[in-house]
């Protein structure tokens, strides 16, 4: 991909991040930032789960969501927000094991808008198999920085 | 849309719905349930946020998904169990708000396949606003009910 | 929805459609314009068909991306044009028949984004079924007219 | 990806595609067929544009949606068909161009359900250049075979 337009873009993602209140009451963490990929991280417990006992398709969207979000996110620059505008997600096999791993990467990169995909694994007994895959659009909202000071 | 196969459907919704831990962590309920619909209330909790302080959309999705899944379980024989093959789902407003209404309602009910929509209203101030709508493809897989007594 | 910022919105998507040549190709035809919305009709022909003498899958989706197209481009103002940035279509019977029938709306009408949808019916000895449904995303780009004068 | 079931896959993938009859109508040819992907190739003509003398957005659809389609079917059993269920596609930039290369490959091969993607380029002057991204559900429908001698 591009080079992002800001050096401190990882510093950035994980601001934002922080600023998602659902992430850490999921118990979703940013493993890996890079220009224009981002890996999130969600250990299993009960809470995230259906009624099968594997984690709930919702939850495995809520973690592709937002790796590809950030994806874009690090590629814009430092004035600007990011906009959700849709997405797509096919659910390929059950979220059953110990670890969802979402990894976000940018498509295509336009003024306005970004494309995004994210693949999401689940690791059981330390085996990744695919059990997701995501295609997104975001907005770039230029003036609106993401950081509002308290 | 059909009738449902099933008369004790709305016990057989509710009783999936309280299977899936996520929903009660979430705070999400069940409103109401009707042959191929069903509505899901979420209030606000910071929790649930994201960084500007409105419903994260992966919850967003989360209960769309969830309201679309169960209306189309409404429509499914006893014997069978719902798999979400796919969504798509378009976020048209922030969700700004103290409550989030999701409405699911089926499409198209084949034999395998169940096509359903859900629209999702932000309430806010008592005033309600469409916040997000989602196109999910579902998968009846019969014999193997969604019930497994422990 | 909201009314349409030009009265000569009707003229506009005509002259627009008109400019399509692959429409004219495939046979098909406006039906009726109306604001934020757009009905366009496509007789069968061979030419069309896929494997089983059906309207191919493809087809049933380029004119309901164009319905769903043209309703919102009926909304934007005289001095824009119409991107179509993606759409999600759901194909839920054979399209079968001898008239398909797409029926586009508009869902959202944002500043820069309008997010509408196209249901697509194939008439058959004169009975109407729903053969696929649409989600579409567009963009309002400003300061480039559809038309460009020869 | 895992090996197709049928060693003559390539056949029954070329023979299918010569029954689509639109095909032939645009001026589309497969490629390659390879155990899980198909390339279809299609030269531009003005029957195939929109009103700025591109390709039609349909038609990439088109194109993307039947490569995606045979590199599903390239895995299915000789006694099964394919049926597209739905899919999502998001237009990356504006296909100008002499022609489109679209590349369908299978993301994952379920019993009855295959997901699938497919990346379309457009190149101008010999140089090829991302114009839309596609992601598809198939479904294997067994015991109906696709050709249907006369």
């Amino acid at each position: 991909m591009d080079k992002a337009p800001d050096p401190q873009c990882e510093q950035r993602v994980r601001a934002s991040f922080d600023r998602q209140r659902v992430m850490a009451f999921l118990g979703a963490t940013v493993e890996r930032v890079a220009t224009g990929q981002c890996d999130i991280y969600l250990p299993y417990s009960d809470n995230l789960s259906q009624q099968h006992g594997f984690f709930h398709g919702g939850i495995v969207a809520t973690i592709a969501d937002s790796a590809a979000g950030y994806a874009g996110y690090s590629l814009m620059p430092p004035d600007a927000s990011v906009l959700a505008v849709e997405y797509k997600i096919n659910f390929v096999a059950p979220a059953d094991g110990e670890l969802l791993v979402a990894r976000g990467e940018v498509v295509k990169r336009g003024r306005n808008l970004v494309v995004t995909r994210c693949d999401v694994a689940v690791v059981k007994h330390g085996a990744e198999k695919l059990c997701a895959t995501l295609l997104q659009t975001l907005m770039t909202v230029r003036g609106r920085p993401d950081l509002i000071p308290g």
